[in-house]
């Protein structure tokens, strides 16, 4: 894919400074581009690659007024955007149009099951186990290796693999992305004590995920104990994370990787919980919410309340937590000295 | 599976408060059910749901001598017993009896190596492998797309996957469950240090599982460099939990999701290890030890104590670290209001 | 195999002291080793084991100028060498050699795409799909279940399975080991804020890693968004580890299980980063950095320097604020005892 820079910058709204005519036929990072390559340009702590930078051409924000043009690399066409970030993205999309899914059809390796409905469209790659009852709706894309479990339904443009596992009775909703290593449906980790030992609960209900949510690689998702373990429309799940019997989480959460959220606990919407941030069973996550990674979280959240620490606290008040526990040991050599002090005057007083 | 209310309550050992005639054709959570199925309260702070509950009947423990019954919604049926929760548990098992495992027999495109023991009742699903020497005893149950290594035994009783990766030389017991994605005997990760370099130290043994052990999805147990790594009789593991070289685990554990212990740590028998919980090696860590979410130990624990923190210290010494860091802020600026009033006991002695 | 005692001294370069005609066909560690079996002491926690071991022989350091030899179980011979741990790593892989790899050819099972370049000596085991345009070096291992996506490289003498997912456009060095469960190459999570909803940021760079690199069980490395996420020659990863899109890891770190690397951070080489730490993105790590477990790292770190903690600071002012931590309800207790001091200072000048 080629564009000129005068076509680029129209298709991308953005003002030229250099020659229309030269050419661009790919994107890349302002400190590996090359001749012929487009960049960009939003975070100020990369502003000194702009000096010696070999892209073509770098998209970045024209000047606030009255303040100088940052110095630029001789040779370097500049596009001029508002935005810079979402234009240089709707640039990586100029070169890079989203692949064509793989052609219909399924693959003479697959096994599939008895009446398994096929929608319009689908793909079934090779080695794949569909088990009986699934329905595969329009255009579903299940990749090579990837078994789906019985009763299980894959909503439509939704691509599962390769070597994915969704195990029995879970519902898929549609442009459902997940990635390999993904296991959904899984039992979910309940016992009973009887005797010293641990007698396992059956966990018979299922898994529903919504629509346009996104699973990384090898994300676990167990099924409830009874009704459904839930992700709503629009989530997004980073690679390694751990969703319980029975959670339920709202719409468009982004939840970083190696999350652990245990069973019950239900999250709201619009939440961001950070790498490996640990959450206990049966809790409420209010929509909005933020927790930074690492953090612990043992009580519910009220919405829109940002969290740090293990066991969390709200943000603010954490970090003055932090910067106090540093200087611990200053504080508690301080004391020490206050004490001598207090001897001096309590000698000179007796 | 339907069952009338009075069955149901002669079955569970209940005292029936309604009408008998009445038929339950599933379970299903309080907040959830609907007529025709039934629910329990075990957790008090569920009760306020018994009101607006559509439940056809509850399970719930006898009001306690001179205790009001609490209100609950009309025409919903009781069911009067000392433990609820394990009669719903019994409830749950009369409507969902144990799926039959799949028919006996192995996939046509499933691949038996030489010298294969297969014992009775065996069922080997599609695109399984089962390398040579394998034995796969009575009843085993090797699902789609499972591998399993050289020389390896899976007992009787036995379901492994689907997408299940066991390596050589591992001996799985009796009545084991592993989920999908779960690897078992992966090299430990163990090299030598030589001129800067890591030298791979040759990982020669393998791993043991006792009877009834569960292990949930996309866990991993590395191979003992020599002799075993070992997971003892009826230890139950979560999702996503890291088992290192020659560890050993005793018997009947509870070890929650994301967990990580490191080589050659032993843990006894009766440990419970909450999420995301990290072991460094070559510890001991006693019977009946509970270590709390997100805990790090570095430490040996001895048998029967309770672990909090990272370093962790016992539970209750660390509530009150917990509690005196949150106020540490506070006694910072106590300590400097402190300095002040010496300052002036100090001028007033000048 | 079998060799005679003095056989193995002399391959060891060890002094006997015992039977040299006694015959050795295996190792063991020192508290399970029996008749036959050669063992060793490096670690003096284990001193203690050497008074009541089966085993045959055992290698332990030459006594220290004028050290009473430690006392030793009877019959027990002995193979003195400067460093036990090292020689007995050579006797390892003397007795177990490294196994030969499985033999060239292609399953007929496997599925090879269009154009795939396959070198010499080539395995690739049943179930496998090869997509078009790979190229399988000499020697290459792929072993059941592994997919290796469209534009894929493998490296010479390179193992890769069982059940593998290598992405498209992925390079992997020579000599690498990627154990089961594995993840390469999956899209990076990376989503644009547009009307409350996140949308899908194309990943259309790739992976690269590098030479006798090895991988543990399931650990996920996202492809870059542009560029590369890049792992160093000879770096070596344990099981369950996550590599963000566009991280780049320097040669011969070692990294140890449930590490999380969020996006774009640069790792120097010779890096140690413990079990279970975090990093947050963009920032750099200097070589031979050592952070310690459940670390999280939230800015630059120069090299040479050992950290610990969340939010980590240097490990030597770690500790001492882990000291005063501990003590924290103690030093509270403290103040309020010189605040009564002072009330009373404050009473007699009153």
């Amino acid at each position: 894919m080629t564009f000129t820079l005068a076509e680029l910058a129209r298709r991308l709204g953005a003002q030229l400074t250099g020659d229309g005519r030269a050419t661009i036929n790919g994107v890349a990072p302002i400190e590996t581009a090359g001749p012929g390559q487009l960049s960009f340009l939003a975070n100020p702590k990369y502003t000194e690659y702009l000096k010696t930078t070999r892209a073509e051409a770098v998209i970045l924000a024209p000047p606030i007024n009255g303040e100088p043009r940052p110095e630029v690399a001789a040779g370097v066409s500049l596009l001029a955007h508002q935005n810079p970030y979402h234009a240089f993205l709707q640039a990586l999309s100029l070169f890079h149009p989203t692949p064509a899914p793989p052609p219909p059809g399924v693959d003479r390796s697959a096994r599939i099951g008895h009446k398994v409905q096929l929608g319009g469209r689908v793909h079934v790659g090779p080695n794949c186990v569909i088990e009986e009852n699934v329905t595969l709706d329009d255009g579903a894309v299940i990749l090579a290796g990837t078994y789906v479990g019985a009763s299980s339904v894959v909503g439509a443009e939704s691509m599962l693999g390769p070597n994915v596992t969704v195990l029995r009775e879970c519902t898929i909703g549609k442009r459902v992305r997940i990635h390999p290593g993904c296991v959904v449906g899984s039992d979910g980790f309940g016992y009973a004590p009887r005797e010293g030992k641990h007698e396992k609960i059956p966990q018979v209900g299922g898994v529903t995920i919504g629509d346009d949510v996104e699973l990384g690689a090898c994300v676990t998702i167990d099924r409830a104990t009874m009704g459904q373990t839930s992700i709503g429309r629009g989530t997004k799940i980073d690679n390694l994370v751990q969703i319980a019997h029975n959670v339920t989480i709202g719409e468009d959460c982004i939840i970083i990787s190696q999350v652990g959220i245990s069973g019950s606990t239900k999250i709201g919407s619009h939440v961001t919980l950070a790498g490996q941030v640990g959450i206990i069973g049966h809790l409420e996550i209010g929509d909005n919410v933020v927790v930074a990674g690492q953090s612990g979280i043992s009580k519910d959240l009220p919405p829109g309340t940002v969290w740090l620490g293990s066991p969390a606290t709200e943000m603010s008040h954490q970090k003055r937590v932090i910067v106090a526990l540093n200087s611990l040991p200053e504080t508690i050599k301080h004391i020490r000295a206050l004490e001598r002090r207090i001897a001096e005057l309590e000698a000179k007083l007796k």
